[in-house]
């Protein structure tokens, strides 16, 4: 059985280590990926976004935690959902609005059921103590129905993410959009927004920061060394890039959530 | 079988991968965990509190592999131990601290069998040549014997990591607390110190670099974003921390072995 | 079956995860060790050095894939050989220079076969839709014929990496070498060079930016703390080191493909 690891803990410590060593005292025949562990701290939006582009290419059957969790040792909850399926492990913050808003949820359920966790729980590291024991008892059959109580799908948070992911929509006048937005910014420096491909084509020019690009390409060889362009990214969401060079620094930085202004092109509302 | 690896490495070369390679051509089905790569070179405070914090969350019978080895190619010597029904593997330079001092020693033995080394031994790179191929000889049940002679556990060395470890003592006047001393700073700039939990009560401030705390609490979510304050990790340690900010920042940079400075609350001696 | 990943992804994205995904559930017992992922963006000289650094110390049969790939989505083509008792799948501009210099070819094709690939092809990501999905069918053990028409292994490209790593050569005047250079630069800072370990005992000098470097030793506890040394690494290579700090800091800043300065010692020729 597969599980699947996105957190914010970085790579300079232990904690993941830590929670693996926890899953292989209970699963020792799980295997385990890491899907990211460099998510901005308590980075919502960037979570929920690779949460969305990672999860669909997973065998069926995969258990996916997300331990990005602002509210660890709050009041806040911890859900299970079956969806597309596999299972979701994560706090009920938003994390999880990708896969809310992509796919069914077939069960959800709060998870409460203290049996599970570790014996004794901290009050910062539910990683160790909450997520790694469920995640591990899930992989080796435990049903969604002995983690807690049913919850109501529509009622599960989508917050931020959920509100970003959705897209943008036309403005008043028809000529730009609104909500437009970045989700994320890869390590060469791409811009990834939250604007639908197929819009892709009606773009006459789209600026974040302090760049602003009119040329859009199907790939980056289509364009000059430093040249900018924006293009379909293999999420299916529109990328802003600079071919051998970084979009987001000659923007003159970029984060999650920044605002992006789209102009649609004449003749083609 | 499990392996695990800590190292001061890093992500940015292939020594880690190849160490990977040599065990699967000797052990095929062991599995490697990484536990951290990122310990700062040559950081053997960092790499013991790193252990410490990891190995009791491993299942009995796990081979954990410590590569933090600023001797490598000098005289030091390599040893092996056993305790906490698990084996560890590594320079006898102080990173072994936190098991010497936590558990049992069952076993110990210095590690010169050559005939179970790489065939031809580098004076760089003995993750690969030498710990690697004893790792995977030990998961596929090599004896400690077999590795060479007995070693008297209490000759190992503990040095700079042992004397933090062990906690700062009551200064003379019972106001402070002597040889209190920063063990580790994660990925969140959450500073952690070598004091015990069970202190966090009798504490009145405490203070590292530019940052002094006087607020305790259980949680993060207690305090507003922003502010400072002091709880028991999840180690058992008490640590320094500020709400969605890095307490390493604020104090203007800290590192392992940094010292702390504690004036513990009136009346409470 | 064992599957390295040799990529410039980087860590902070969920791009390697996502291949992970896409080969489990083509190959779900299949084994993935990461080599390393922080090959610097499009760095063929570094990545090339880093793959032949490693596959010698992995057990035949492995599967040894690269994505460092500036030419996705271009008309660039991708290669699968067969050599050293195993596979190599990798964008054919150079990457594989190593292995093409250190291993007789035993098969090379161009990967061209489509029913292979993900359905739907992305211009921007065929380490997902292309050498993920192909290096699952090769550890599964669809033959190399399968993937595409046969190619020359003396046509393929070995470009500006199998320049460097093929190693400098006598000057004119037979005093210094012509075409010393960089490989790479790692964590500590040591600066890999492309020179032979065997030519360490002629060289009087070695300078790479502003260090200038005239003592060889064979480990680094040879020096005091501080000195800047030349030895040979684990690779058989010379490398230029400073003990308990970083050659590279102190050259200045060095990048793969820098030119390094050679003078061969009085009387040895």
């Amino acid at each position: 059985m597969l599980i699947t690891l996105l957190t914010d803990f970085g790579h300079r410590d232990v904690y993941v280590g830590v929670m693996k060593g926890v899953i292989s005292g209970i699963a020792p025949d799980a295997r385990v990926v890491d899907l990211c562990h460099a998510v901005p701290p308590q980075g919502l939006v960037s979570a929920a976004y690779q949460l969305g582009a990672a999860y669909p290419h997973f065998p069926a059957g995969t258990v996916h935690v997300v331990v990005v969790d602002p509210g660890v040792g709050t009041g806040r909850a911890i859900v299970a959902i079956r969806a597309a399926g596999s299972v979701f492990l994560a706090p009920d913050n938003g994390v999880l609005a990708a896969v809310l808003s992509g796919d069914a949820v077939e069960e959800a359920v709060a998870v409460e059921n203290a049996a599970l966790f570790r014996a004794s729980v901290s009050a910062t590291f539910h990683g160790r103590d909450v997520f790694a024991p469920v995640a591990a008892r899930l992989a080796t059959g435990t049903p969604l129905g002995e983690l807690g109580p049913a919850r109501d799908p529509d009622g599960l948070v989508r917050g931020e993410p959920g509100r970003l992911l959705g897209g943008p929509t036309p403005s008043a006048d028809g000529r730009g959009l609104d909500g437009a937005a970045v989700l994320d910014v890869d390590r060469f420096g791409n811009v990834i927004t939250n604007i639908d491909g197929r819009l892709g084509a009606r773009i006459g020019s789209i600026t974040v920061g302090e760049l602003r690009v009119v040329r859009f390409a199907r790939t980056y060889g289509e364009v000059e060394a430093g040249a900018a362009l924006a293009l379909v990214g293999s999420t299916g969401r529109v990328e802003i890039s600079v071919r051998d060079g970084s979009a987001a620094a000659v923007a003159g930085g970029v984060a999650p959530g920044d605002p992006i202004r789209v102009e649609l092109g004449e003749g083609t509302p």
